[in-house]
């Protein structure tokens, strides 16, 4: 049975939970940070998913970044599958900006993460689910 | 028209170039580090790509993680594109083990790259060949 692991439940906030994916927003108010979790128990790695979740997640992330890149107004969107640390497969899709506190530096590894304000928690987990339901 | 970065020329060597896309080895003994670059001139972001290529890209990807993972004996396969440094869209397959140079850090910003051997950088190349060709 899918659980979500608890540092990625600690660290990350809900945007949608639907029956094969969630969406969670990192708590950290340096970048916006999303990460995919697709629900598929012991799954570590890409290639651990069904090709039909595959294919799914791929769109998933794909179009995640599409929305962060204008909701945000990115420079860039590093997209990832990394889990040295936390082996349960998750996607990051992060809004990057070249005044931002790491670049050109990837996220990862950048030093402590910034709690977000409730403010600013909403506005990011609304302009992140508004996108996603636009179909433009 | 399509041309490869003058820095992922300089920074990593041939092992598949076709109508679509080019997979090169990054030139770091460090890591069993692999590139692949779609061959659409202007792409920066996976949503630059055309939904073909991009599902032939994420397939690709896939099973590049698959293959390095079994010929490299990895505890861990690391999947990004990021392109803060190099612009040009290149998504990064790395086969990543528990005593590597960088674990549990990521590979970006882990220092100089160190050249590959010659014997070394066939053994790669061959062994990602071979790997991709073989229908399991």
């Amino acid at each position: 049975m899918f659980e979500l692991h608890p540092t990625l439940a600690k660290d990350s906030l809900p945007i949608i939970d639907d029956a094969a994916f969630m969406i969670r927003l990192i708590n950290d108010a340096r970048f916006p940070w999303v990460l995919i979790i697709p629900k598929r128990a012991g799954a570590q790695e890409l290639h651990d998913l069904t090709p039909d979740m595959f294919d799914q997640a791929m769109r998933l992330s794909e179009r995640l970044g599409r929305v962060m890149k204008a909701s945000f107004k990115a420079d860039k969107i590093n997209t990832a599958a990394i889990g040295n640390m936390v082996e349960q497969l998750h996607i990051h899709v992060v809004a990057r900006s070249r005044d931002d506190a790491a670049w050109p530096a990837p996220v990862w590894g950048s030093g402590p993460m910034q709690p977000l304000s409730d403010a600013e928690a909403d506005r990011r987990i609304t302009l992140i689910r508004d996108g996603l339901a636009d179909p433009g």
